[in-house]
Parts: C-alpha cells; sequence; structure tokens
C-alpha cells in the first residue's frame, strides 16, 4: 500500500550517524517513496569549528547542520561538487585550522539574515538539496549527563558533566541527560514538519549526544506524542567507547525508553550482527513496547558503519509491510 | 558603429575602483554593448583577511577578486544574496573577526581544485556572474616602491618599501613601483583575454598598489602592446593620502606611463570636477600620446567614488565614438 502515494519523513539525529539515515531516505525521495523529507538536528555541539564558532558568534553550532546538508546535496556535478566544498575543512597550522568552509558559510548567512531556518534554506537551495534541514531548537544548548563512576576513587559515585564533548568522552557509565536549558524553545518547522510526517526516523548516531536529546526538547516530544507519523528507531551497531561503553542493542533501546517512557515506536531496524547476544532481550523488549523488530544487514561489511543502500532497503522494507 | 555588434572587454585593476569599473562595464553588458566580460585583479594585498589567508595557506590573496566576483553578480534574488553573502566580514572580537565569508569560500574552493581559475568560474557561477574574474598572475607576489622622503631625518632618502599595505600608507613620496618576484607568470586566461578584446580598461583604483601593477607583470603589458583592442585609462577622482599624496589627474598619467613608456593609449577619461588645475597640462599629455580625453561627470555628486551609471555612460561615449 505504501507505494501508491508518496509519504513525508523526517529524520532526527545528528553527526554521521544521521547522514547515514539523509542517505539512506534519500534513496527513497529519489523513486518517490517520500516525496518530502527533513532532517532535524541536534545543535548541542560544543567541540571543534562548531564549538569555536559558537563560542565566538553565539550561534547555533553548525557542523551537523552542515554535514546533514551535505548529505542531501543534489546527485548532478552543481550539488556534488558544493557539498564538497561545505563539507571541505581547512589544514595547515593557522588560524583557520579545523574549520570547515560549510560552518562559516552558514554562520555567515546567520549573521545576514537573522533567521537560522531562512539561512539553512539558502544553504540547501545551493547544493539543491533534496530535502530540507533544520536545528531541533533555535537556540544552542548544551547537554549534561549525569556520569557513575567517572571518579575511579568513588567508583559508585554520580558526577553532573557538562557538554557534548565531555559526554561523548566520559570515562563513567551514563546513567541519563539532560539539557541546559531544561525547555529550549523547539524549531516551529521541525514541530510541523512532525505533526505533517507519515514517517519519523530516530538514530543512528551518538546516543545520549545525539539521539536521546531530540526527546529531551519539549516541543519536539509533544508533537512526536501527537504524529500520526510512525516511529521508527534505527540501533546503533555497535556501542562507542566514552559514551556507550558495554552497550548492546537492548542497552541501547532500554536507554531510549528511559527517556521518554510514553514513545510510541512503531519499527525498531538493527544489523543482523550486531543483534547476536542480545537478541532473546531485544525481542522481547521490542514486543512489549507493540513495536515491530526489523533485523536486516544494514551494514558496510567488516565496518562499524550503515551502508547506505542497505538500510534503504530496510526502510523500504518498514514502509512497504506498514 | 560600435553598436552594430558586440564586443568584448577587459577590465584591469584591484579593489573598489575595479568594483566601479565592473559595475559601468556590466551595464555596457547588460544592453549587449559588451558581450563578453573579464576582470583581471592584482593579486599582490597582505593586508587583512586577505593577507591572514595568504599567509595562512599560500594562496592568492582572494579579497579583490571576491569583490570583483561580488561586482559582476546575477540581477536576480539569487545572485544579489549570494553576492551580500560572500561579502560579509565577520564581527566580533574572535579569531573570524575581520575575515569576509568570500574569502574563505575561494580559499576553500582553491585547497579542493588546485586550480585557481576553475574555482574562481564556480564562485562566478554561484553567483550568476555576468562575467569572468581572473587574477593577473597565478601566484602571490609582492609590490615593492622606492619612496622618497619616508625618513624625515634625511627627506631627500630613497627607501625601498615592500608590501601592499606598506606603499598604500607610506608617509614618503612613491618614485617607482616594481613586483617581487619582478617577473612573475601571468594568468595565461587572462593574457587570451586581453589579446581577443576590443576594450581594456586599465583603472580607477589605488594608483601604485592596484593599478600599475598589472603593468608590471611582463605576460600582461606584451599582451597589452600586442592586442588589437583599444586601452582606455580611467583617472582617479582625488589623490590617496599616502600612496598619492598631492596628485593631480596628469601626475596619476605621468606615473603611469613613467612605469610603461611604450604604452598606447585609445582614451583618457577623467571626472569634469577633478580636472580644474590640471586641465592644460593633462590636455597636453593625452595629445602627445596621440590619445583623446573624455572629460564627463562620473562621480557621485560630492563624493570621492564613482557613479556606477556615469561612468557606464562614459565608457558608452568612447565605444559609440570610435
Amino acid at each position: 500500500m505504501a507505494r501508491d502515494t508518496a509519504q513525508a519523513a523526517v529524520a532526527l539525529g545528528g553527526g554521521h550517524g544521521l547522514f547515514a539515515t539523509l542517505s539512506a531516505l534519500r534513496r527513497l525521495h529519489d523513486d518517490l517513496t517520500i516525496d518530502d523529507l527533513t532532517a532535524v538536528v541536534t545543535v548541542a555541539d560544543n567541540g571543534g569549528s562548531s564549538g569555536r564558532l559558537r563560542g565566538e558568534f553565539g550561534v547555533l553550532p553548525p557542523g551537523d547542520l552542515r554535514m546533514a546538508l551535505a548529505a542531501l546535496c543534489g546527485d548532478d556535478e552543481w550539488g556534488r561538487t558544493w557539498a564538497d566544498v561545505l563539507q571541505h575543512r581547512f589544514a595547515g597550522q593557522g588560524e583557520m585550522n579545523g574549520h570547515v568552509v560549510g560552518n562559516l558559510l552558514i554562520v555567515g548567512l546567520w549573521e545576514l539574515m537573522g533567521e537560522p531556518v531562512r539561512a539553512l534554506d539558502w544553504v540547501g537551495r545551493l547544493l539543491g538539496a533534496h530535502g530540507r534541514v533544520l536545528p531541533m531548537a533555535t537556540t544552542p544548548m548544551d547537554i549534561t549527563a549525569r556520569v557513575r563512576g567517572a571518579d575511579e576513587a568513588d567508583p559508585e559515585a554520580v558526577t553532573v558533566v557538562r557538554g557534548q564533548v565531555e559526554v561523548a568522552t566520559t570515562g563513567g557509565r551514563i546513567e541519563s541527560v539532560a539539557l541546559v536549558p531544561e525547555d529550549p524553545q523547539a524549531c516551529a518547522e521541525a514541530v510541523d514538519a512532525i505533526l505533517a510526517a507519515e514517517w519519523v526516523v530516530l538514530g543512528p548516531g551518538s546516543w545520549f549526544s545525539s539521539v536521546i536529546p531530540h526527546l529531551m526538547v519539549p516541543g519536539l516530544r509533544r508533537a512526536l506524542a501527537e504524529t500520526a507519523g510512525r516511529l521508527v528507531v534505527v540501533l546503533n551497531l555497535e556501542a562507542q567507547v566514552g559514551e556507550t561503553t558495554g552497550f548492546g542493542p537492548a542497552d541501547h533501546l532500554a536507554v531510549l525508553f528511559e527517556h521518554a517512557p510514553d514513545l510510541t515506536v512503531h519499527a525498531v531496524v538493527v544489523d543482523s550482527s550486531a543483534i547476536a547476544d542480545d537478541q532473546a532481550r531485544l525481542e522481547k523488549d521490542v514486543a512489549d513496547r507493540g513495536a515491530r523488530l526489523v533485523v536486516a544487514d544494514i551494514a558496510v561489511p567488516g565496518e562499524p558503519r550503515h551502508d547506505p543502500d542497505r538500510l534503504a532497503e530496510a526502510f523500504r522494507q518498514v514502509v512497504d509491510e506498514a
């Protein structure tokens, strides 16, 4: 039924995980399974080029937005060339070292236009993007994490770590994350996109610092509760040292529900090789939530990253069987 | 006769002066008097954003190239918006202070593509530019000036000053300028454009640091000697403190010929209010070179800058009466 009419999809995430999701979803966009594609991007980054620009200008961190735009670039020489330019990172030993051309372009547009979404739409037009890229909120924020065992002298002590970089590289075990401010204003266009979507995809990505933060923005959480769209969770291929050390697929899903107990999930997509030790628990947890477990080969063989074509095939399966 | 067939024009210069020339010539391009417009830009800047990028990456200074591209931007919202973005200069107190978005974009393209001209053509395509912008040479260079009286203790002593910024702000009187290296490789596409042009426009602009340097590049000098195109010199509206303190129009023309005694000039364009004290000498000097003096109101009334519409009218007069 699904392919009879094209549908709208929203992908929530950040960084390389969102890049993978968008690279897959644009294939469904190209064949008209999805006719309207929106990325909603975390804006809590405080490291690298983004962190420097955020510190200097008080703007949203542009890096994850830029990466999502590049994932959606046009298929022709024009789109690919400008995507390459926007993704170019300056080397050398000087003040520009580590800055990324697209980050600087986006901040320039923000300064000039004063409207974050309008400026991002202009970058999308430059790239001939197959979809729209929005920030999850209109002001920058920080992530904080309650971490157990970060202090070696007292492994049971819980400390609070602040900053996406600090959360992603903590030595302890993260128990929960929160946002500062705790109730950031959701981007209105992102809320509208979620409410209008048939499909909402959450993950993969840095679980505590790029995926769960979306659930902590009250406006997005409300939109996820109200939308008639179906939520698809894509689990990570492996644990990330620091942020999710020792996590299997079922652990990823469990902390998601700890942060959003009322979340209604339609399907959980997991790679067949990642599931091995965890299968029985994951099957039970997914079934308990009334969701469907989709086990598929979605990784690049031998590498810890998602293959866009295989992930697209998994999305197609979910959409077709809805 | 001139308007029966469209013609090619090349403008040589740099900075705000070249911006003015191009803003005028694009009007002749829009009405098809000129069907092929090329800017050839000095690449000796060592100050500001350009100087910092040149120092950090060893690239051509991008600023004057970026400004020329902006002057040629498309007339629609697309072209004007991207020109505004490229011209945007970061404020603030951090490491980006003073950098210009377009400079960073151009350097990114250069790093990515490794071919300066190809990269500039891509920026031209982005802007929907009404013409092409080329560097005068393919490697950065320095300007040196022999300056008399820079040392207050010995007003007759001649010293050598190096660097565009240092030349433009010298306290002494510039006697001559030269380039380091003294025989930079001319940009091949710039040579071809000059050889193919019906019209070559030199000036206005910072006389010693943006206009005369073109004549010191052997390949451009040869092209100017060999082309069948007619050379039009546009004189400055006033002296620039430092670089040309006390210069009238005839002084500007005189130092041009001191640096290029064999230069064949078709017409010299001067503002009617700038000429006042200098008229008889200028008329004689222009006539002695077999050139035509065009006196016209080409300034914005009361301001020391050229009015694009009025300068365009003066160019039309020169072209129509050829």
